[in-house]
């Protein structure tokens, strides 16, 4: 067993939080996600509501909001002690033992961990934009404005604490298109990987 | 059987044209690489050396000498009547049957069509060093500059004729760390998913 730790990162809307979950459970080891939330939570000091807020999704708000106002909250500043609560986390959790992690740039924290699988999932569009609807109900807003949203603060957070691409095939092991191979499919190419 | 084509880009020294050559193999369908160049030259007119100068290589190297010369040869309307030759013998190709294709933008030229698998393989630049050495052997200018510059050169004639980024997971189903994953796993992998 080469492999102890996945890591999967994935564009919203591409199952690839399901993927993670069950390549976990059939392997029988712990799959992290919301878990990191709570982790999060008391590492850092702030609550998981706030962490939520926050976390990807602030940067790119942030980007956008330092225009416009004086604000002293959520602050650069608070992300990067939220970044630094979460790479502490991770990599503690990679001393514990086999494991899944889904998104927080698990990748890219635990690159030099030769026992590190990085796996990217992603879909088109269509297909992202379908599986949100299915998974999370109808919003007000549209499902492909909501996706190209979530790809732009995801972007934007990589972006940031990583230095890297995202999506750039260069920084995964393996990348999968779930829409086209199907979710069932990456989970037994990644299974059989690790 | 979904999938009833492969195409197959790689970076230099991955391994690629290996994997491409062993899944035709296990397969039972042709592998096209070498032999496009001289459908490619039946095709075109053009002589099939002339065609292995003028292909992937020409754009970097006449975005260049077009700032320093006045020179005709070699100008970006040869290469555009290359890539509409390319274009022309493998859609030519995807009519006849099943098979593999490695390189020259096969990926992007069969998009559209669902029984195509567009597939990337790379690895580290130190793998790749390696790797060249041993199969193309020593030269004059070091593994890690070859790779350099034959990265530099497929980046632009990807992007000038595909108006894609090179080597962007979003426009392959899967791409694959050779260097991790070992070249057999690859090629498990494919034969799996065809």
């Amino acid at each position: 067993m080469k492999h102890k730790f996945i890591a999967v990162s994935r564009q919203f809307g591409s199952g690839g939080r399901t993927v993670g979950k069950e390549v976990a459970e059939r392997l029988g080891i712990p799959c992290y996600d919301q878990e990191l939330i709570e982790m999060l939570a008391q590492k850092s000091g702030f609550s998981e509501a706030y962490i939520k807020e926050n976390s990807e999704d602030a940067v790119y708000t942030n980007l956008l909001s330092s225009i416009f106002s004086d604000r002293v909250y959520d602050t650069p500043i608070t992300q990067d002690v939220l970044w630094e609560a979460q790479r502490k986390v991770i990599l503690e959790l990679a001393e514990k033992g086999p494991c899944v992690i889904v998104g927080r740039c698990a990748d890219y924290i635990l690159k030099e961990n030769p026992e590190c699988l990085r796996v990217y999932i992603h879909a088109d569009a269509q297909k992202r934009a379908e599986r949100i609807v299915q998974v999370y109900g109808e919003r007000e807003d549209s499902p492909t404005k909501r996706i190209a949203d979530k790809d732009k603060r995801r972007k934007a957070y990589y972006q940031k604490y990583t230095g890297e691409k995202w999506g750039d095939a260069e920084n995964f092991h393996i990348t999968l298109d779930s829409g086209e191979l199907g979710i069932e499919t990456c989970v037994d190419i990644l299974k059989q990987l690790y």
